[in-house]
């Protein structure tokens, strides 16, 4: 019977009495790490052809290795493989199991390796994987802001600056300046992926070991991009779930700030969207209700992401090296921001889709609040007017609007000349709405015809 | 057929499309509010006892809800309610299966509230009572540090500052400065418990109700100690749950700075205490291992319980009245603290009971770095000289010893007296442990019979 | 020449090499502890008079202590003292300007204490006074609103939740919602101040010292409540600070959400208030606009609240007992959030009081959204429908009118008749905004009187 | 005069009245933006020599800004520059004494941009040179701890997993684990970096300007790698702020590990180094103490950076776009990280080369806690043993040696056999540490000669 079978007794020799049931509970990881399965054993293949090919272990015993980890995969899958508490965490489930069924090749695939860089190379496999998976769910994130931003390219917002109106812009302008965030956020992932992809195993359990081990053909059939160059580094680092994590939550922030903005755009004052019945819930004491559930939970779950964040770093904070069982409290936090960012992308990809926007209360709204005063100020300053001054002279023409209860573009144009007498005529396109948009065609303005450019150029980077 | 039977369909006269399966998995709070059922069905049950008072409901209605809510508890108890995803939270579904088994008067039963209100009361009554268990807890665990205490009253421990020798002090005397850290967590549990206890039932959605309901007869039924006063702030306010997080929080950081200790106590180069081994783990390579597992754990979980109050703090900032959907992120965060906390205190209060003091390892640590300058210094201010020209004598002296590789005690009289005139043989049990340590008498002070003394006040007081 | 001329020669004996100039600047803590000042003289002046009293130093020395610190509080507030970052903090500042000016009494003041414990002692006098003065602006806040509760408690502003209109609510009962966040930040600090108001002084540096100390008496002259029991406790906790900052951070949360309301209302599309221009700024570049600075600017303080609690839960994890220079790092934070808190409280006090209100625009919103849609419901349901049912009945009339673009008072009664023949005449009170304000009067709920006898509640409490 | 002379009347057309003391101290940034003055002249001269080029502005306007800016930089570096509140920030200060001294050129300046986009390019110019630095710094600071790994890569220093004796490993081999981590936040600045240098200059307000401004000259004179492609995002990004304090946090938790190992290794039952006397403080009460400060503050500062990260991210959430007020309290969190961090690798960059190692000190604590039995089990494997029942022997011999209080390599060859009959002679230069270091040849493993080769692998990549 093999000594893994229970996992206390594993230490029996040394150990005086069994762990509590407690402590047990307390310290056992295979609850949650078991999503690792894939991941562990995808490591242990490469860690047992290696060890083959290095002649540590015999080739009878690599066949067993492989016969015994297809079995555990189609356990698993079938949901018919046993965790068990008793025996910790999923790497000794798995190799509990794997001596169970092929006896002592089972035993010899540890050899060279500890459950430090194991762990440390299940968590960056798994963690690879999902990084992918997100990417390629923000690039699905902007697609659907593309297509939303190229179907209102025309359509006026008002701009807002501490949520007054400040000047008009195009709603594909708006939409394009998230689909930039997401994309940043996709750069970040990209450079935290650069550093997740590196091989801790052959690291042992801080030192090294003194198995021949090629650690760099591993990495290779791993597709990592290299190896920790240092044992206990290897060990011990858990930088890129921070990182990582950071990235995510940044991510988080995004979502938040497009959330923020879809309620306010869904609220009756605002009434500028409406949000596909779908996506929204009612009240179960109102019953006129339709609530924009998702985009609020999604703000909401921005603390959640922080909070593992905090997490992670306050647990990596005063660490000395190498490995500490604090460590494995870097688990929970990371799946569930993978999962909860995973979700929210998932999730926002297809309701953006499912906006409908109402151009004439965005227009409206554009024409409360002097949207086009700056375009006066330009205008003047084009006739030689210091910009400062020009400034000056709109605010009072501002002034004299509100006090008549109109827009600037609805002051006659001997009122307008009061303020300045180099006022004429042609003041009225530049202050209408679509005047404004169509002067604002520097690099990144909002004129329509940048607008499509830019997304032009966005598909192009996501097709790439 | 109830219209509760599906979620996504009781809003279907206003909803033109059911909800995306997707989004039923985002907004669903079953899987993790259903703990909240028996603090659910008491409040329910106080809240149709009301009604009926108040002639709202009959006589009957009350019956068939009591008789339907008792079925509930015994199918959940027996574990054969069958919880549905498609009913959202644990509200819908108690409220579904008791339409179910007593129709009407299941119907009638939300009377008067809304979902708003009923989820705080839940939260509430379920949290007060997590509070009730963990501060019987800490008093567990103050126990536990008290015997601990008694028995090591008289054993000499190196007392540290910037982790160098500072002075001697008992370490009965250290064991009871975490009796007053969780003595502090506790007052502040009391302290949080007084504003968790207060009941927003009535407050309906946001505004109150046109019912003629007597909130306060619910609340005396409750045991809370009174009512919100502004159904707005009811609805809304999850202070006491960021309030408990935080004072979480720091019972989290007391157990990692006891966490902390106990890791170094074990190191070799420390060696002043074992802890059992059902508290430690052994590892998978190094055989000789035997790790304090616990203690690191906790540490680590430390930053879990911050992260959550972080999570929490960032979910309620810059939200507008009354509740918004960000709010049904509250739960996960403060139950995983509860638990995590429980556990926790739990497992402490046992292991300390596991602890074995190694007193001639702190008593030769202790001997180490000249514990005992202060007392010098003391000493020759006793005899007349200013303190800090006291001070600069004695550091001469540490030098001297330094350099002839002694104690401060285990310099000649002449020696000492080359450095001040006014030393004479008393000086030897001044600087001898014990005698500094029984110096120390100011109310406080490490004196052991100082440490007797508090232990019998903190006996005390737990009794009461 | 005193040995504490420049810090870096009062460990000269032992120190082989001066304090690098880097290290200097990197450890001093002058640069802002100076803000002790007051503090740390009151603790030595009511230290020296125990000392005093004890025997320990004679009546001259006190005398010479008192002329000394009355000489040096002079300079300070004359701006004359000259404060040396070689001095490192305020303690070595006053206590060498001290022995200059006295000597030798001012080398015995520091009898029976160390650094330690007097500057848990300054921090504690330091703080309860904030904390007072935070209280008395918590009440100055809640009377401003109270009385723009009063001056517009008949005034109907759209309820929401999830930023959708819900149900009419009273203008008055929703600043009474904030009355009741910072009536409970109140509370809060009242329970901070009784563990800030404790006395470590005589915990000398970690142990407690030999001299006959007479602590209680001393807690007494400045005022505590009690003595710190555990010497190690004494100079290690900064629990005190961490329960401040996160008492500090739940009324920031509160004044952010006060914020975003205010940043909304002020929005043209919402239109509901106006703030005093003396509070708000314009544009450099936009003439027309009118920015609410003051509230977002809190908004974003919030943030800074928030990581000082997280500096500090960060900052204390994991550390062992007792005295830690880390701790020195408790003070920035501290300071920086009393100063955050208090000015923003402030400023908020005064902002409130400046604040407009436009009726119209309110009632206009809340006819919007059929908020009166849960009175149809609670109409029906007392004339016998059940809730639920009734909640259905109501989903189609609103539906129906959403159809007719009209509000459900504005269909006639005939129409509404079809959708539950229950329905009659007076359902049109029912459906008024006036009418669902005045029926909510169940305790707690929004009517208008209910407003006013809470007003009155408050001010009761505010003058007891 | 200048309506730019008090920042209040620069509004005066709209506003009814004066801004409140109060709040100008409240919202004014001068205090603090000052430190962006050289940044704000560059950003500015750039977008004068464009706004020429293009032909907006004259060439004799453009020569006067020039010659003011010159007089500017100049005043501002002796000092004489006088700083006003009433102009709120560092833009508006030199803005205004710009035009005092050459008049319309000066008004001229700000055509085409606002200072929401002038904001953001300055505080991404200073960023960017302050990344420069940092890593600079980095690199000393890995250059340090490489001379220091050079001359202990054969310094046998106990391994610790769990604080407990794990194997041994190189001293030299430790310090390389702390290269690796720097280099790893080297690499993550320059990841930040290239989201830093981006130009944000010509987004204007909001919606970018009318002019016909050259974007990309502008970037390509000050040194960018590209101009931000959405205006509303360039004045609304603040990613760049988050992602370089996330960076910055991940650096500090590397020094905090550090720290604590220094401080452990400090303390007397290490004794593994002595750290310089001019980076360590004495204590005002215990003559005897020397203490490491600095490692304790730097640890303790490692909070106050998270602190920073969490402001930051609470201040972004839930913000709808474009520019608002809360953005302000981006600085002084951005601000204090870059100082933090500064001092911080200076410091250590400096101190780790006064780092004296205690070599013996070190192999007595390695020779405790049987370091070499993982080298024992290795043995046995190669000796055809399974790992796990190699595993499993070792335990009991481990437990046998701690019986007799002795090593392992203490325990005769008999007594060895015993537990396995494979054992020869030739164990005991296993279970020597030399041996078992040397053993450790696989890549990234302890043994010296891979730890020399590592230095100079890392001395080609700081010399590249």
């Amino acid at each position: 019977m093999s000594q893994l079978e229970h996992k206390s007794q594993a230490w029996s020799a040394l150990f005086s009495e069994p762990m509590s049931d407690l402590v047990k509970r307390y310290t056992a990881s295979v609850g949650f790490d078991q999503r690792l399965w894939r991941a562990d054993i995808q490591g242990s293949l490469a860690h047992a052809a290696m060890l083959q090919r290095q002649g540590i272990i015999g080739a009878e015993d690599l066949a067993d290795i492989r016969r015994g980890m297809a079995r555990i995969t189609q356990e698993i899958e079938a949901g018919q493989f046993e965790w068990k508490l008793d025996l910790e965490d999923v790497h000794l489930n798995v190799e509990a199991r794997l001596t169970q069924l092929v006896g002592d090749a089972g035993k010899r695939l540890h050899t060279g390796r500890s459950r430090n860089d194991q762990v440390a190379t299940d968590v960056r496999l798994w963690l690879r994987g999902e990084i992918d998976g997100l990417s390629a769910l923000l690039r699905e994130l902007q697609s659907a802001l593309l297509d939303l931003a190229e179907q209102n390219a025309d359509v006026v917002l008002p701009g807002f600056t501490h949520l007054q109106v400040a000047q008009p812009v195009s709603f594909g302008h708006h939409m394009l300046a998230y689909v930039e965030m997401f994309g940043r956020d996709a750069e970040r992932l990209a450079d935290v992926r650069k550093r997740v992809n590196r091989l801790p195993l052959g690291a042992a359990a801080l030192a090294g070991t003194s198995y021949p081990l090629d650690r760099q053909s591993v990495a290779r059939e791993l597709g990592m991009d290299g190896i920790c160059h240092n044992s206990l580094d290897a060990v011990s680092d858990r930088d890129f779930a921070i990182e990582f994590t950071a990235a995510a939550t940044l991510a988080m922030v995004h979502v938040s700030r497009l959330s923020e903005e879809l309620v306010l755009w869904m609220s009756q004052n605002f009434g500028f969207i409406r949000i596909a019945d779908r996506f929204t819930t009612g009240s179960s004491i109102m019953p006129q209700k339709k609530n924009p559930d998702v985009p609020e939970l999604a703000r909401g779950k921005t603390g959640r992401v922080a909070g593992h964040l905090v997490a992670l770093v306050t647990l990596m904070k005063g660490q000395p090296l190498a490995y500490n069982k604090d460590n494995q409290e870097d688990k929970e936090p990371l799946f569930d921001t993978v999962d909860t960012l995973r979700d929210t992308l998932r999730i926002f990809a297809e309701m953006m889709r499912g906006i409908t926007v109402n151009r004439d209360a965005m227009e409206a709204a554009a024409r409360r609040g002097f949207a086009t005063a700056t375009d006066l100020a330009d205008y003047l300053v084009k006739k030689g007017l210091p910009f400062r001054d020009a400034h000056e002279v709109v605010a009072h023409a501002v002034k004299a609007a509100q006090q008549q209860g109109c827009d600037l573009s609805e002051l006659p144009l001997p009122a307008l000349q009061a303020f300045d007498g180099r006022i004429e005529q042609d003041v009225y396109e530049v202050l209408s709405l679509r005047g404004s948009l169509e002067a604002r065609r520097v690099a990144g303005g909002t004129a329509p015809d940048n607008v499509r450019a830019e997304i032009a150029r966005h598909r192009a980077l996501l097709a790439g």
